[in-house]
């Protein structure tokens, strides 16, 4: 293994491909989903159970949460976030500048960074690259996010060119700084700040992962410039951001379509907080590797449940003496045991159990998807697999989900 | 095994004992703690749990919630509650009369049962004896309580003999009721309603145990006329009711004192509803044999934590940075992972895995110490055991839990 992660590509079926992530901490099997732990655990799903039946091999940590609370000094002083959390699988932190936009109060953007309001207790904060780089090196985790600016999904192209200017700079700061956490140990720093900075570092050594992240909403243009532009500045992989923000769905599918085979085939491909099961698969077959998306667990807390038939809401009166389990295809624990009526009274009845239980098959579902997705492809039939996978996806649409 | 239940004592230390209860469905050691699950489940920690690392061969079920919601139709359709739950060891429901008494509204008591209404919707119900029997029938638990009248901790003796007169008649209709419940098959009944009431009975046949309440409040002539009278009518064991309803802890213990050891010592004693650790020990030291409570979970609910050092509130800035465990001494799966300082910041961020993860230590504090108390009066050591466990247990009380 050379560098901090190794990529290689293990099939490939037009645009679709397989491949594996080795990190220093596992060995990600992709395409793959990455459940969001947003604040160090995965909400309803204790990590036993993503461990040893989900297999989940790598998490999404958010840098924008942990900054917050805990905060940095906490998790430092007990040894970064695999320590403080007690993961010790792979963990993808995000660089903080999406949640800054999408939860923070009163921002205030310059060149320099971001001036915001805590959305807990309304304490004034800061972001910038440098800082994110500080953040995510001493969370620990395997990959870092390079910082951007996330325009909205309906973004004009002037706005969002200006943003896609922000977003460059700050993707050449974000690799700078990131460069020297990673360098530190070998550089004769003077002043003490400077040796702040070496010990912050001092476990780095080029352990962690860099990816850039190509912005341009909707503008097939600005995209392409905003991959060019981040690939020239080189990154260990490189994720789409800026889809799933508010623009309609053959947005979005355009995008991915046009831009997706463009990105660098060499390294893995993140389309960052995306989706649906459908746009999951229709991103895999531009070649997409990588996902997160808060779906499965946020979902699972409003009774809303993913079936190989499509997604029912279990708080339907029609489950109210249904003993059948949520998806009749599914192998998951959940499923093996509890059935729509229990869960449904769970449910009814405020028992967090109920969030706990669909959360977990919900998982389970994204997670065991993922896995046929790469049969398919190993397989050569990745378009047929998702054709039939589709349509079975709709037979049973309860909507409102 | 004759009977729905066997009940063997094992040994004798003082009062203290331990024992088995072997019903269809698991072997309940003794002096056991049976986890509540109130409305099918166990709040915040899963049944796979509870069977695999906890080792729980019995839970509590409560009439009241279950009648109200899902409601026994529901119940009845999917097979009674263990197959409604999947929990398929033993179960002992409650009557019902404790929570008409605490959460319903606007009562109306008369001596054919109480009229109320629903906490959830305001429907208005009725309970009685007769029907609790039948609802407990339905729930197909493999223990069943009398329906009883629960007067305040602190009531007059006139009232309290009131409402034991209350409580006595009540026993003799309960204890009617179920009989012809597990009878049905065998009787021969000629009307519409009755065939109903056969049909319902027709998986009973005798393989329910009914336990009868001694009630009393803190009047100890009071507690001893309710012993009399309910030993007179017959039961396949005994509850002390009525007590950690408000009155004085002194008048609890000396309440325990008294009437525990006058109970048949063939019979398993069950105290219901409580409580700390402390009122568990001081229990058990008069010949008491099982107990619940929701101290555990509901505790965990708001950070509380029982260690072997004193109950600890997790959201004690303290532990914002401690990476010991809730409680060094404990070997359960949560303190051989996680830290104090974790569950911390999941309480502090609003995870339900902080209430996941500390109503499990609970119940893992109270479960092993069950086995350990079991243990100590096997080898003949209980008194000494019980004031070194309490000393223990003085050495950090944070209170407040």
């Amino acid at each position: 293994m050379h560098g901090p992660i190794d990529f290689k590509i293990t099939a490939q079926d037009g645009e679709a491909r397989t491949g594996s992530i080795t990190t220093r901490r596992s060995i990600i099997e992709t395409p793959v989903f990455m459940p969001v732990g947003t604040q160090g655990a995965i909400k309803g799903v204790r990590f036993e159970w993503l461990e040893n039946e989900l297999d989940a091999r790598i998490i999404l940590g958010n840098t924008y949460h942990l900054y917050l609370r805990p905060g940095i000094d906490v998790i430092r002083k007990l040894g970064g976030l695999h320590k403080f959390s007690s993961w010790s699988r792979s963990i993808l932190t995000d660089s903080g500048g999406y949640q800054v936009f999408s939860l923070a109060k009163m921002r205030k953007l310059t060149d320099e960074g971001v001036e915001f309001r805590s959305h807990i207790d309304g304490a004034r904060c800061f972001l910038s690259p440098e800082i994110s780089m500080n953040v995510q090196a001493a969370l620990d985790s395997e990959i870092v996010m390079a910082f951007d600016e996330c325009p909205p999904g309906d973004a004009e192209h002037e706005a969002t060119r200006k943003s896609l200017e922000l977003t460059a700079r700050w993707a050449r700061r974000s690799k700078q700084r990131f460069d020297e956490l990673h360098t530190a140990q070998s550089t004769n720093f003077s002043s003490s700040s400077e040796k702040k900075r070496q010990a912050e570092a001092c476990t780095l050594n080029g352990m962690q992962a860099l990816f850039g992240i190509i912005q341009g909403a909707g503008h097939l243009d600005l995209r392409n410039e905003s991959l060019e532009r981040t690939v020239e500045i080189g990154f260990d992989g490189y994720a789409i951001g800026g889809l799933s923000v508010g623009e309609e769905k053959d947005v979005m599918y355009g995008v991915l379509e046009h831009i997706a085979p463009k990105m660098p085939k060499v390294h893995p491909r993140y389309l960052m907080g995306v989706g649906t099961p459908e746009d999951l698969l229709e991103a895999i077959s531009h070649g997409v590797d990588m996902f997160d998306c808060v779906l499965p667990t946020r979902n699972g807390r409003t009774g809303g449940a993913f079936t190989s038939r499509g997604k029912i809401n279990i708080r339907n009166a029609r489950f109210v003496d249904d003993d059948g389990p949520i998806d009749p295809d599914c192998l998951c624990s959940v499923c093996a045991r509890y059935s729509r009526a229990y869960i449904r009274h769970l449910y009814q009845a405020g028992e967090m159990a109920a969030a706990t239980l669909i959360s977990h098959h919900n998982l389970a579902f994204y997670l065991n998807t993922m896995r046929t997705v790469r049969e398919a492809i190993a397989g050569g039939m990745y378009m047929a697999f998702k054709n039939s996978f589709l349509e079975k996806l709709r037979e049973n649409q309860d909507g409102g989900v």
